[in-house]
């Protein structure tokens, strides 16, 4: 507390992100990221960036790499926004479309930086409970009473939502903007990336953080229609005119052109998934569908809060929250074989 | 305009930065970038970056570069802030610090992103204005009337106010957060970082952007005391948790620890400024004394729009503003001794 602190301080309570805890003998499965490095095409593109590239401001509309990804997704540049991460993507997003509106709507159990932007600028928020098996039953949004967002798949539960069901949601909600928030849809959820082009309220957010395994370069993306993403746009260029570095410019482009590396990489973590969905179940867990890079575990017997502890213990990081609905869980990361040989070992100690 | 625009993005108007066009007959001039590369050190430690970096999230808190500053500083690592430029952390300041307080208030003529933010966030301002030779008297702003930030050195003007004026400005002001925003204080200009430790409602911006080349890499500092830091923190951590990522982190350290390239540089662009106002001069332009990167050069005989057009014509990027009070000068970047020559062969064309 300070004097000098303004209200808007005052009524903060930041995020928390996953511990960054490192050392030889950590086993990191708290933060969803990629076990594996990101392409050896990338690591050119970054050694090929010159002295004289740094010391320049970076192309502040990252043209080359919007265009890269306006290919992949057959869409227009103009329905492509790059900024520093899917979470400034997301700020911006909640500052140009949820500000002065009508209340927000997302689900009570989700990302739990949503609540975090409402606190940061006053935006009013209504959340929409899940089913009693976590899913999420996107006919609990009220038709028209303010604009929505979701992760899918949803975090931390993993769980999935169809095309068809967001396609009703958009048909209801033409008068509200939906984002969906598609942090982890590289394993093998079903992207709505394909819906921009026919609904105008739709943005859809992703990261290079996980399947591209990139989370050291911050950056995010966010398609929709052109409208939409001019809004984002005025918000960044009234924010910061160059979010995005020139590496990370030149990383997420070579990324994109090794589709076969990346292709490779999340079959691996899917194959891991599966056998580690398998060994959680074998030892009594009861483990969520998952189609993400986690999966969201129940521990035998109320155990989720001694055994986050046993396996910080053994230096293995998963994630744990202690509210009502989530204390008998646990959030693990998908790593690499051995890395879930090592948890494994610890729960079985 | 789209019927999913809120009034917050209705209301912006964007912050236009200077051109960022390439090509090898170029010379750029226009953006205030340093004419030369990093350090060496600073491509060493980039390269030393690996992919198993890039696949983890970065440190949220940047510790390692903080304490790096802190150091070089004399200060703690807790009043000491990084963000992704200057800019960010400029935006990140404005949302602190000068939302729902009184209006801020800063110089009529100064670097044009403040209007941007305050529309942004819908920030009430009055501004102060200069003296008829440019020069800012702090004595104009109104005693606890509001928030204050202004650019020491100021832009476009590249004129200075001194130490002994902030201390008598910060006694008068102690109800008031003051920001000086420090960009271009490399360039010979006295900065007050020092005064943060006596100091509770000074907050100094800086950026690596200038004097240490790395405009391409995003990143920039703010050093306060340690409450108005924490301020600071709780927003950024309300907003993107990683704006910084692992390059810039190392570059950033790699740089702080090359003192003696860092003065090496500053000094050559010093001189090549004073031959620069010596050859403007002589060609009839009149130059605010700069303290700057750059100088605000009045051209003869009211050629300053057509000058602008000249230049262009010949590859030489310069900054012009059609504003009243701006509307007969240039602000012209300090680039190698070449850029200069081909700027005055092209005057003399």
């Amino acid at each position: 507390m300070s004097p000098y602190w303004t209200p808007t301080v005052n009524r903060l309570t930041p995020y928390v992100p996953g511990e960054q805890r490192s050392g030889v003998d950590i086993v990191k499965l708290n933060t969803n990221e990629n076990p594996y490095p990101p392409s050896p095409e990338v690591l050119k593109a970054i050694r090929a960036v010159q002295g004289d590239q740094i010391r320049r401001y970076p192309d502040p509309e990252s043209t080359e790499l919007r265009h890269t990804l306006a290919r992949y997704h057959d869409l227009d540049s103009s329905q492509v926004f790059v900024g520093n991460g899917s979470d400034e993507v997301l700020a911006l997003a909640f500052l140009a479309f949820f500000t002065d509106t009508k209340p927000l709507q997302y689900p009570a159990i989700s990302y739990s930086f949503y609540p975090v932007y409402c606190q940061l600028y006053g935006i009013e928020s209504n959340t929409v409970a899940l089913e009693s098996d976590f899913s999420l039953d996107l006919d609990r949004f009220e038709t028209d009473a303010g604009p929505i967002i979701f992760p899918n798949p949803n975090a931390p539960t993993a769980r999935a939502v169809s095309v068809s069901e967001i396609k009703k949601l958009l048909e209801q909600q033409q008068q509200s903007v939906v984002v969906v928030d598609e942090a982890y849809v590289d394993f093998a959820g079903q992207s709505v990336v394909p819906l921009v082009k026919h609904y105008p309220n739709l943005l859809v957010s992703q990261t290079f953080s996980k399947g591209r395994s990139l989370a050291g370069m911050r950056l995010g993306v966010a398609f929709g229609d052109d409208q939409l993403i001019e809004g984002l746009q005025r918000v960044k260029n009234s924010f910061n005119s160059y979010p995005v570095d020139v590496y990370a410019q030149a990383a997420g482009k070579a990324s994109m052109n090794d589709e076969a590396y990346f292709q490779r990489t999340v079959q691996t973590i899917l194959q891991t998934r599966e056998n580690t969905v398998h060994e959680l179940q074998q030892r009594g867990f009861q483990v969520l569908p998952s189609s993400a890079n986690f999966v969201f575990a129940k521990a035998p017997d109320n155990t989720a809060a001694s055994l986050f502890e046993k396996l910080n213990r053994c230096g293995i990081l998963v994630r744990y929250w202690s509210q009502p609905h989530l204390r008998d869980w646990l959030r693990i990361s998908i790593g690499t074989p051995g890395d879930m040989q090592s948890l494994m070992s610890c729960i079985d100690a």
